[in-house]
């Protein structure tokens, strides 16, 4: 069965984001630290078309979590680009250039409509406007018995965490304080909706929690 | 040198206690969930003369926690009772009874003066107005070359934390959600004074995060 999977670094005290995320800082004021256990290592160097780099047992996480995915899921405010109505005299095509990093159809969650976008190498942009639920059942339809894959942001994933839609997550927990920014946990309830920590690979520099369904 | 050591359970979403703390509950709805990985440990039960109990690699980190401690810290609220002046004519003294856990000074931070109040089995309180860096240097001669253990609360911690006052910190971070109730890093900056992960042990049900000073 096709699973719903949830991979994210989070500060110590909570944050997948820093404060004042913009066009310009899309992972806000220090978000950036969150993420630089990923870049020495050879499979993220690969991805990205660079020679050489590390293996270590941050190594698996990465891997594991591009593994098997036909589909992502994320939020509007994920893609980016400018808060209401899509401008379509100057559209706004997400971060990643004519060749982003997904190779899977890419369905947003917004609250306004548009015309699908397709870009090159298997990515393709689809935004739906009927909710969480909704994004779920056409992403795991055009994942073909393969898993979806939840990008993110925080509030998309609450929403997800809540309604119990999430098979398997993994908190990659770096060791930093950021002191403000988006939050993950916040106003998600007293209940992991099922979810139980299954594994954790410690490192120095993040420690990987991975949370899945019992049986 | 003598050191300041912090070791304190999380949950998560970052809750050190749930909400609603009273004299009824004094860890808040649901914080009892935050240490029941303590209470099958054979040397947690020791400390409370019951036999029989688990060795796991948790026990570790709850003998160290113990060890070479001189003197205790802690806030007016964790020492409980009723916020505002002392009631002499009814005096709160402390949650534990006549035999605290503690077996050695204990220097308690408050705005309202006491007099000390001695215990059994080595257990003595004494009521700190003059901050925190005051309390550390009492605890500190107290402790008579040993280390000083800070017991809590969250608010206490944080102002230790922010002041760059804590030597070791060890986070045992519990794989639920509490949903609310206090953070134990909630405006605390982006600094972590020094502190680095230096140690992680993972089990099923909680992973232990010990940072020290580097160096």
């Amino acid at each position: 069965m096709s699973k719903l999977r949830f991979r994210i670094s989070m500060s110590l005290d909570g944050f997948v984001a820093g404060p004042h995320q913009s066009k310009e800082d899309p992972l806000g004021v220090g978000g950036m630290r969150l993420h630089e256990w990923v870049f020495p290592l050879e499979v993220f160097r690969k991805m990205h078309d660079m020679p050489g780099g590390e293996v270590n047992e941050s190594s698996l996480v990465v891997k594991e979590a591009f593994e098997n995915i036909g589909a992502t899921i994320m939020g509007r405010n994920m893609f980016g680009g400018h808060p209401g109505p899509w401008n379509s005299a100057k559209p706004w095509n997400g971060w990643w250039g004519d060749n982003p990093p997904f190779h899977t159809p890419v369905f947003v969650i917004t609250h306004y409509e548009r015309e699908p976008l397709v870009l090159k190498a298997g990515n393709s942009f689809t935004f739906v406007t009927e909710g969480l639920a909704a994004a779920l059942q056409q992403a795991k339809v055009a994942a073909g018995g393969c898993d979806v894959s939840l990008g993110g942001g925080a509030q998309v994933a609450r929403g997800y965490l809540r309604e119990g839609l999430i098979d398997e997550m993994t908190i990659s927990l770096v060791p930093i304080l950021l002191g403000s920014g988006e939050r993950l946990f916040d106003d998600t309830g007293e209940d992991l909706q099922g979810l139980e920590l299954v594994r954790t690979i410690a490192t120095r520099d993040v420690i990987h929690l991975r949370f899945a369904r019992a049986g």
